[in-house]
């Protein structure tokens, strides 16, 4: 077992780091973050755990220990962690194939999930597989955080209106709305849309009216914002017990439990597991890359640093300890974060002390929770999803590119018609198969020499100069299996258009980055074919690495021309030679 | 509907072109090569149906209209198709499980998967599909086929023990032959030995002692070799024949029904439809990648051209009268197609002729055949087939390149572990998974300029100049999601790695030939970031077509530097501004 030094103590625990600096000044700035982003946290994990269809104190106690693990764990001075929207979506899809009828068994599913998805991100990050979620494009991401968004908010508008609807799919969520909307409940509705007016408006008019109104400071104007959801709740369930509105069928959160969350393993069987293991490492993936790309923001505004592969690691423990807890899958919050940070949580000890405040929430506030509408908590999450719905990115990626819109658009499509594993899947699948198919039919230009420089460009682009003894051609492409082939038949087709003159081609390899076996034999194809024209074929710019290999081969030694540092070298060289060959004949 | 011109007419029908100037001369040559590939045919012909699981005369079937049919559609002059071993395997294996117990029910569903593949072959070529099997790498191809003689050579080996055996992978073949061998039928083994024996003897030895003893010119003694299986099949008959065999426990072919092919659709349901249609796809690329390549090479020898998408069509149209003549599928075979060249073929007119050859046989021989051991055709297959096993390829794709030697041992191993389809498919997949994987960790070199020249390279392998305030980064890799946000680290990297001076940083793009949404916001960030440590970002070398594609975004315009048409402009141009930087400072 290797030593561990102070230095490898500190990457893995970066709390050693920062902790052993503490001082009052943090402690100032943590704990006012905290008490904010607490009073944020109460309703907002109230809701998220409805929307996974799980009881409301599973929000709290998602978002207890986790906090407590990521502090001790996690990389990012700011990121809050806690149920996020997304995942709380991608949570309740996971859940639904198991046709599990009790709520108790439902939570201790959520548990596993969340028991797995700490598993596999802890996995990750010890085997430093942080790069896998590079494949997910910034297109399939922006089309499936959208499509998630648009599903979310239709799904809580059955809450809106006091009606029972199901689905995971829009038709289905849209069509079952649709059937029940003639039972309305209407003081559920009148709560709902009154509830979702004051929400908009906090949202985009209560920080300006707290400035020009009040005078407070801009900053704290925006902090006292993002806490105004609180208001809703507060204002709604008095409202609600005053008016008796659960006697008018308004639903109400009820009893929620007091107390500890339960420390320990939930029931796992495999069965459980083969059917959740697959959504377990989607939801991984994707939570690590939006806790990721939030840490990265925020740390960019510091000039400070994340390390990818340690976030996986206290994900992965935040996750385990959301599971041994009673929680459910859990990552790090956009929306938390930007709070935690601009209310001015200079450690990880601010998330420490939110966990404590929530915890004091668990023990003692859950009795007024009571008569609060759900109705409000589903105006909430509306107000909040909507801002992720952007789809901008679908004209953004039209008129940049028609691959990134083919993936965009087969991930919202997908992701809103058939559910959210298989949208986001197909969207990678989609992206690669079109980067492979791309390279598979790559881009070739003949280039002459840019005259006054010993830069080589596409005749077609540029006024260059050519010889007719000599053809040059880039290939905007590495060279393997699925074009090989391909660039056999172009080059010949290139070297028949009637060039009667031709004595050289030059293969300019500056973009050739890789040459496999197959490529390889087609690139002895191609010398023997034109060595059988009479004409010899060179190569230039081959790259360091490329050359290596092709030096470990027969080629270089079959090869009928030369290989040329550069294409001016390549040019001029062999200009010279038909020059003087050309003397040496009319001399004879 | 758009006019049949007679170009367009002839491109569909090539033997519109060849069969319009048609001579004495080709006649005879065509006849020539069509007796003795007939001759040669008639015992391959029964032995791959063997193979296939499928009675002799289902073997004739297949060998007949389908050589009419490329007559006409195909565009190589000495392609001969039929039945060949790798696709009778892959028949056998994609016939398993359906699990028919009556031959006549197997035998249909024969006829049905040279249907489906015949459909999948004609809209491939309709659609202009041939590219999709450059999928296929080199390593991948000579894997599968090197992994099939030897599964072939091993489930043959029962027929030369005379034993029973059965399985579809090496390990089941192997174990239950293992199990059989008390069961040996002596009788069976030694005609079994000596035809292998025979066989071997007429491959390799039997063209010299023509040559030398009977005085046969290279030609003739090697066209007599290529019809030498037939003595094996005459000689072994009248043995069993005269000495009552079968009486000993040898098997032999039976009873083979004499006359015509059975014309006319065989019986389809559509729950056997969707068990074959994933094995015929697979058997349509195999056999078309296998077909293609051999004429391709036999067109090289007489600088003729192949239409690989027409040739679809014609292997479409061969395999569809296959399906509907009792046959199954068929390809272009290597050892027939060159035996038809080397005897003299000169036009497509000589497989009709053989057509009608093996017409009669099917009419008149038949009754012949009774007797003759399957032992000996079993000796012919094992033989034919031990030619494709070459595992040279995994020496040299190990000393070539780790990426293709992990795709073709996986080929190899699934192929004979799993069975044919499973080890084809890993291989492609594997092979496109590596490329992506290697195309997500591109190789960056810093570079400078070689003295002496406008060329630019790396500075770890060449002698060669920098400035202190400029970085250059080679990027030998295109942009995408897959590797944007690791080029994003790994340029902020270099760029603290200690360089106090640092003023710009030029991004030399000759080897990126995309950059795709992601890679443009990450260039964006990068763009940014270093605008905020007071460096400049200026690209280099950008080709036309992805300048176009930056064109049509912001970045260019938010670009703090500049975009040079080469890298010596680039570098000449920055060290100039930055030395009248200096001198303007020193002046003040």
């Amino acid at each position: 077992m290797p030593r561990l030094s102070p230095d490898r103590l500190k990457t893995v625990f970066p709390v050693l780091d920062w902790g052993r600096s503490y001082d009052r000044a943090q402690f100032t700035g943590d704990m006012t973050a905290a008490v904010i982003v607490t009073i944020m946290l109460i309703p907002q994990s109230l809701a998220y755990a409805l929307l996974a269809g799980l009881p409301a104190e599973v929000g709290l106690y998602a978002s207890i220990l986790p906090l407590v693990f990521y502090a001790i764990f996690g990389t990012s001075r700011a990121l809050a962690v806690g149920p996020v929207a997304v995942v709380s979506l991608m949570t309740a899809s996971a859940l639904a194939p198991l046709g599990l009828d009790s709520l108790a068994e439902y939570t201790a599913a959520a548990a596993v999930l969340a028991l797995l998805s700490g598993l596999v991100l802890l996995a990750m990050g010890i085997l430093r597989l942080g790069v896998v979620a590079n494949f997910l494009s910034h297109p399939v991401i922006a089309g499936f955080i959208t499509a998630s968004g648009i599903l979310i908010a239709s799904s809580q508008m059955k809450h809106i209106l006091g009606v029972k609807a199901h689905g995971h799919t829009l038709p289905q969520i849209l069509g079952s709305i649709w059937e029940q909307l003639p039972h309305t409940n209407w003081p559920t509705l009148i709560i709902g849309l009154i509830a979702l007016a004051f929400l908009f408006w906090v949202r985009k008019g209560m920080a300006g009216v707290l400035k020009s109104r009040f005078g407070m400071s801009a900053q704290a104007a925006s902090t006292t914002a993002r806490v105004g959801p609180v208001f809703a709740v507060i204002g709604t369930t008095v409202a609600a017990w005053a008016l008796d509105l659960p006697g008018a069928g308004v639903s109400v959160v009820g009893t929620v439990p007091t107390g500890l969350p339960p420390l320990g393993l939930p029931a796992i069987d495999f069965g459980m597991i083969t059917v959740l293991i697959g959504p377990a490492i989607l939801i991984s993936i994707i939570g690590y890359v939006e806790s990721v790309s939030v840490a990265q923001t925020l740390a960019a505004k510091r000039k400070q640093r994340i390390e990818p592969n340690q976030e996986l690691i206290a994900l992965g423990a935040s996750n385990i300890s959301s599971g041994l807890s009673g929680g459910y899958p859990v990552t790090g919050g956009f929306a938390r974060s930007v709070v935690n940070f601009d209310a001015g949580a200079e450690t990880p000890a601010a998330g420490a002390f939110t966990a404590v405040g929530l915890l004091l929430a668990a023990l003692m506030l859950t009795p007024l929770l009571y008569f609060l509408p759900k109705a409000t908590l589903a105006a909430t999450i509306i107000v909040a999803v909507l801002s992720l719905v952007d789809l901008s990115i679908l004209t953004r990626a039209w008129s940049y590119s028609k691959a990134d819109f083919a993936a965009v658009l087969a991930t919202i499509v997908l992701t809103l018609g058939i559910g959210v594993e298989v949208g986001v899947a197909t969207g990678v699948l989609v992206s690669l198969a079109l980067f492979v198919w791309k390279t598979s039919r790559p881009h070739v230009a003949e280039v002459g020499q840019v005259p006054g420089s010993q830069h080589f460009r596409n005749i077609h682009r540029h006024q260059v100069i050519t010889e007719p003894t000599i053809l040059t051609l880039r290939i905007d492409e590495s060279l393997y299996f699925a074009n090989a082939r391909r660039m056999e038949d172009l080059i010949q087709a290139r070297v028949h258009k009637g060039r009667d003159q031709l004595k050289h081609v030059i293969l300019m390899c500056s973009a050739v980055n890789e040459v496999d076996l197959s490529a390889l034999e087609s690139l002895e194809a191609i010398n023997q074919r034109l060595s059988d024209q009479g004409v010899k074929l060179h190569l230039s710019e081959v790259k360091g690495p490329v050359m290596d290999r092709l030096k470990g081969s027969h080629f270089l030694h079959d090869l009928t021309g030369q290989v040329f540092l550069s294409q001016y070298d390549a040019f001029v060289t062999l200009r010279q030679a038909e020059q003087e060959a050309d003397t040496g004949k009319s001399a004879a």
